[in-house]
């Protein structure tokens, strides 16, 4: 199933910058190896701001959590996550 | 360049039965040739809500409004808008 | 998987008195129903409002989103969705 | 009597890890405990968050304070109650 | 146990006089009787609104419930509801 | 006359043990002298919160402010104030 | 005492323009009249909105929720009431 | 031209005491220099809070900005500015 | 001096055809003139909404109030107002 | 196309001096370089606050997003960005 998810990051300024080098590339491995595995869908940065808006197609919400609990940015992201489902006006209903 | 909308629809319970289906017909119908388009690339509906979350390609704001503004539900509807770029750890930049 | 929903009713006061009754009747009938399938698992009042916080397992999000839609009370209802799992300290999860 | 609470944790990131395990493995036994004795009746974790929805039966507020206040994650947590009642169309008051 | 209540009115200016006046005698019968029987322990006016802070005594939530629904007024107010217990500083914890 | 008054506090978790032992005797004391005084009317723990309700009768909005200012938990805490008038259905109002 | 005001008016754009002149010139009589008493010490108009923010001198909470209730616009507007007390760097308390 | 400022103060608990006495003086200080001044035309302590509201009398907003930016406490302010104008119904506007 | 504000326009979608017409006929006259007679110094429309975000150079806030109360949509509008002054590193301000 | 941008600024007081004054200066000097180049359009300072209003003309969302970005001052930034478009009644559109 879908899940819309909006992600805003705030790292601490003063966060050792190598540990923060390497949260960073943590991240960025992570959110290509999901992307190439067809589970994090859509992955926007949101224009002003570090944030990100994505879609995410997983089993169920479970998969989700775990998912995102697991990002090494988790810890510092405040996370809201909005359940989807096809719309009737989608050209993927209407063929 | 890409938008972020979300509609949340609210079209008064006490509309003429036939204006509102006519009101429905023609907003599906827009929206079906505007995603056959290339311009409305996701329509999604949000669970439980009467609303979507959508994502635009338009060459503008200007081209954004016009669209918005011409919907036939604009009237009934909140609508939030977001810009959007590319995220640095989507696959489109790390080919 | 399940959802957590909380939903507020406001049904305008000045409602014709029988389409009123005929209304929460099917409503009734219908979350009777879905509690029976095993569907909509919990349904409890909130003390002082016209409102319940109930818990639905669902195969995903597209059928809790048919579920909501077709019920009777939705056009007077206001919605939140929220996606659960399973906690890691619940006794489920430690048998 | 029955009560919902929503739970969200926030432990400061630079906690010492040890005290943090601890405090963490104290939490959990308590809550392991609190569901055995049939008063922490449900506990979800809400997807993408550090929270948790939860179901309480207590003989009254008093009894839910104590409870709440002493768990030792209480310091850090933000921490919402409602107070629930059956819902006239539940099942169990429609046998 | 003891509830803390906030209700908020909200009457329609273009009821009927008549029903007016009937609803608001009724409340205040009801709300005197309620304090007669020691349920609804404090009622205060919130100044410059039409609203009232409130304290009940009651068995449970679910007697509050019933009563709060019962109020004649209640389809007309906002109501919040909050769970008191005694304060460990008050001078009823300390003779 | 009456006010209203919610404070929610915020001790600093890594605040001095000794402080902070002495600052809840301070304030424990002065509670319990302001309510023996009568000014200090109602005092209730909000069930799950590190905050009271309270009501005070005080001369006027100055002598509320300069009790309240000299609290020893003042700078710790988050303070709402609200006046009360008689209601028109209290008891008190229709003897 | 001084409490600070605020009041948003919104009259309804349908009212009976008969009514509203009606309304409005009482409403300017009674406030001239309460100024010229020296209650309503201050009375400014908010800039963009029907509003006004004041300063009332009043023995008690009681008197200016009486005065407040009996406005003739109290039905149309939403208020806003703020105790106040002498500033320690005011000229008056540093003469 | 006159303006509504309301100035809430957070100095942090932990600041040096001299260096905190000496900016609460010199804050002191210029809020009596500015209103002998006729420019700081009413200040008034909120009941409760650490804030003030104030009344400004200054040839036009740059005026205010400046005044208000090189207040001794500005950094530790959070200010709230509302333009205020004549009321129609002020006795100042109705010899 | 400089206002900046933002106008969101809810015009009543039952109003008559005619005077919805006129009220839009006569507001869009209003802006040109104000606008010519540089007052009314930048105009712009938020995309996806009915709404603008204008700056106005005026003598003052009574001017700007005298302004805003007499647009022809005002009695439709939310209206929001922030005064401005030249900011620092601003190329009028380093010439 | 445009975008009104609102930006409010938090440097924490106890940052080293010269990091502080570097970091204003290396601001300063950007904001004029991107001003001269026609690309942010508008600053105003707004009044009683360490914020500006803003206005950009720039390509798209990305050229927007990689200026604000890399802004010395982003990281101590609050962002709000906002799409504007022609209004039909500005004096641009009807010459």
């Amino acid at each position: 199933m879908l899940f819309h998810v909006r992600m805003d990051v705030a790292v601490p300024p003063d966060l050792d910058p190598e540990v923060r080098a390497d949260l960073l590339a943590r991240e960025k491995a992570r959110a290509l190896e999901l992307q190439r595995a067809g589970t994090w869908v859509h992955l926007w940065r949101v224009v002003g701001h570090y944030s990100n808006v994505s879609v995410f197609e997983v089993p169920d919400g479970t998969a989700l959590h775990d998912l995102l609990w697991s990002l090494p940015l988790f810890p510092y992201m405040t996370i809201e996550v909005t359940a989807l489902t096809a719309h009737p006006s989608a050209l993927s209903e209407n063929p």
